[in-house]
């Protein structure tokens, strides 16, 4: 079955090299460029010490994302946002998703009444840059957080697991790990995974651009997003020990 | 595991009592009311003789969908869209869901150089609307063409297939199908799935709320989805023979 | 004088047949589907314990409107106010007119610090959507606050009396009551009339759509929207009584 | 039953002094700052050779209205609507009044395919400056015409009559011509009636601000109005023979 | 080198006819008409009781600025740009230099927590708009500030000094003084300097349009200005006394 | 008087450390990371091959720019003008003052109908982003001119000289070039000088924060950025022959 052949003689089930550059720019409390392979989103996570009216009083912090991408991160240039003075249905899609994947291993009551702000800003783009994102602002929340128990505003930590993401989908009849753009543009499906350190699932997104996909091809994507997954785990370990 | 009980004794693979009411309002092309219990979705389907900018000259035409809520659908009463200047993040997330749903079912190129508009407006809430809206827009899509056919604009039909959608979630450790909003509200984890009247998924979208779900909870998940569409496209079936 | 002659062979100074559904939806403290002929609005009452900054910590309350059209309430399609990012001068306009004609029969102190708003929400629209609206409301509203007393929030009703509202106008010489689409579009002059039950006037609205008109033709339209008012009270009573 | 006492001594019945300027501005096809006692409202209109998109090709000319008001002619500063990002639905609705006014009195079919804006900006306001606005753009779009005949652009005058506005209301039971901004506030009913030079209705628009008022008292007013207009339109006439 | 002859006879170095009206409008606390030629500008200055969020509690007050066109001040006609839904990058950068100009010649402890806002709208356009309206807020400020005094909210003046504006450019190759429009719109360098009645630098905004300027012809623009200003703040005293 | 000292011994005529990295990233035409210091713009060059609509037909071209910072390229996280839906009026100066800049060295007659957009995004502040942002579009816009004059799209450059900026300003009584955020945030004076490779002037934008500054010292000013725009310009040919 698996006869499209990837650039670069990468493998189907083969993620891009990923580089996760931590303080990347000076004055944020967690600064991380990730790279997975031409892709690359700068990530930093913002404390302040205050929370949105809905958190007001309760004693709970907050975890939030906002998403962006430079006019010229793509192939043709896109309109600023800001100029065009509101953010697409694209972007508020997926700065929600980053905002739920990262809550989803933090324990607002352990945070505090502060919130941290993970800004996903797309220097270059070539596929995977939610999955990128929400990998990179793991980190940066990660920095954040240990800034913030270094300088005894927490008493321990308020994140419960790691949290990374990977994009799948079915070019040409194969399932591939980590689509590029060109692999993208080609899909018949694009489903991106975002799963916890301990191999659960945090959000399931996939969606038929072409032809709709039987049971048969999920299982074999959600297989390989798993083994994607454990790798950028590995990774975002590696780099926050470094 | 299964010990949570649902309001009115339904079982946990049931869905509520859904109707489809055609010809719900007289100027549309297709205008359906669709219940799934309490959740009222009217869904009319518009022809115009136009296309958007990027398919102009191509040949194809173009299906896409609003959605909105009145402002009293639902328990309290909600910010109206229009006069607040700006659609939801939530909002837009819904009808590039619904849009994306009916064209999976559609072959543009059958369709010819003009747009069917899936208006979803919910009249009551009590949650899964739009999975009512996907699943009662096919409908009113099928009134529009069926019109257009006799009309003598379309030879043939550009509709491949059924398109219908239901939500499943977990409460309190249960799998549910059809999750009404008491449940919706009470869930750690909340599933979307769009399925073809063959049984072939066009969009899955599952978010664990709290505790990240493991894979043998979205097996369960995913055979009560495509058991709860196999009802509604009957249903929708014997709605069009009426 | 009269030459004009009518759809259905309805006299120049008969109503279309109404209908007032009470408990059209759930939530809302009072839920009216009103029609007139084929012009079909649901007006639903919500109470909010607030009130706008002007009214804080005046002791009094506030009765607002708000009024929208389904995108496919028309015979055409038109565009959705939250989707283009404003109301449009006539929707603002409508939705100020109910306001101020609710207001009329609320004695705001009564009502005590808090909001009544009712959303006027055009499902199908065949002319006159503004008075159905207005007339429709009134008995959302009654509705809402008989709630409130029955709740024991309110000692006595803060309504002062009856509202409603029928538009008049002149078609091809002819003095009409109760304009459906095809007359409004054709009318020199159109003309919209609120009054209370004890036969005062809240508002007049006439407009010379075509040739200016006397003050001849303005009393036999006034002398017209009298009688339409007065039967629209009676209904209005009766379906509270029902 | 008139007991209530007007400043200045003027009588119930009387206009305050009016003084049309033409030619106030240099810039305008036609440019005139009318005043209504303390209110000054400046009126231009611009011809364009151009047409909205509802009259292109139609052979048919436009005309329409803008109106403002500088953050300080009132008593306490308003806030400035281009800086808030939108007009109020106060603001739309009398720029929709001043167009449909000025349109009654101009044959579009003689005017060509071009269009008259007429900006009513209100330097200083004191009560009626809607009024004032519809009766000073009257004179500037004549100005404005008339140039158009001088340059040999138009063959005959598309403008088919005079029209001219003013307010009427109730204050303290007493019915008053031309209210100013004291007699507004404390009035029950505010009336704006718009009339032509041959006295016929353009626009009635009564407004029951307290208690809702009788026939009696319509007739009573609609008598001023029709009184102060006839002064009005020889003002006009007067102020272009100068 | 100086061969550019301007209209009506003027020397390079001259400035256009100055009127400064005080007490142009009665609302404002300072209301003044400036005109520069056939630039007029209607300069009010309103004082209230509140500062901005910024300066809340610190005991200061501030200074602010709106600047505006009346969409026909102008030639042609521009758009409204309360209608168009914002405020041009043009009139943004304009207010915020009236605002920082103003703000230089003021203590603002010793205004108190209260707010001054100058609204600069132009009521006809000839060049040179930005500098009108700087040197015409001033006499309206200055008028403000006198009422608190006099009205004994102001113990002593908190302002420091005069402060007025000019332009300057190169048109053919000759520096000129108080640039109108058509010198405006030929000009290879416009430069709009702001001075205190001290004769100290405020602002300098020069830019080529055309080609670069040298030191040499900045030196003589800077001359010229310097001699326009010191006449201006001359014009601004006589006016305050009269 | 020089009694000011600054960070790292940095003497008051001295340019920060600058770096100037071509190709930054591989989408645009000319791509540039520039460093002034710790200050760090990427500057995109974009081709496109239409011209905005007052261009049309001209046979010219047109350069803008846009200018951007992300919301955490400064000490405390600024909002995001995309989700808040509009661009502050100081980012609308300085994308305004980039694209006159930028167009002061460009021949658009030689450019052809095209479009060259230059995007000026901050990823970390340390003041100074404006003319940095100029300095290194300058590169950017030279690098996408070469590549399309290799191209044959053009026959010669329509480039007529090098642009840079720098800013100056006084600190303590100190004029000091290049300043850093906190002399920045201290000084009275800051001013921005453009000026050509030849050694004129295409913008001065002085501005008094606190006391108004001299002639004196004005000439001062002028005299540290003629010499620190020298340097830029030899930097800008070293990184353009790399």
């Amino acid at each position: 079955m698996s006869t499209f052949s990837r650039l670069g003689g990468r493998a189907a089930d083969q993620l891009r090299p990923v580089r996760i550059t931590r303080n990347f720019t000076i004055h944020a409390e967690g600064s991380v460029l990730i790279e997975f392979g031409s892709t690359r989103v700068l990530c930093t996570a913002s404390v302040e010490e205050k929370v949105p009216p809905h958190k007001r009083g309760s004693g709970e912090g907050w975890v939030t994302a906002e998403y962006g991408m430079l006019p010229r991160a793509t192939h043709t240039r896109g309109d600023r946002e800001a100029a065009r003075g509101k953010q697409s249905g694209r972007t508020q899609e997926i700065q929600r998703l980053i905002g739920r994947s990262l809550r989803a291993v933090f324990d607002l009551k352990k945070l505090g009444e502060r919130t941290i702000t993970l800004d996903c800003d797309v220097l270059q783009a070539d596929g995977g840059t939610r999955t990128a994102a929400i990998t990179g602002a793991f980190v940066a929340a990660q920095d954040a957080v240990n800034k913030l128990v270094r300088d005894g505003k927490l008493a321990a930590s308020p994140i419960t697991g790691h949290v990374a993401a990977v994009s799948v989908g079915i070019v040409e009849g194969t399932e591939l790990l980590d689509l590029e753009y060109v692999e993208d543009v080609a899909c018949d499906t694009d489903m991106n995974v975002v799963m916890t350190g301990a191999g659960h699932y945090v959000e399931v997104q996939g969606t038929a651009e072409g032809v709709a996909f039987t049971r048969k091809e999920m299982d074999e994507l959600l297989r390989l997003a798993e083994k994607g997954i454990a790798e950028l785990v590995a990774m975002q370990e590696k780099a926050l020990q470094a």
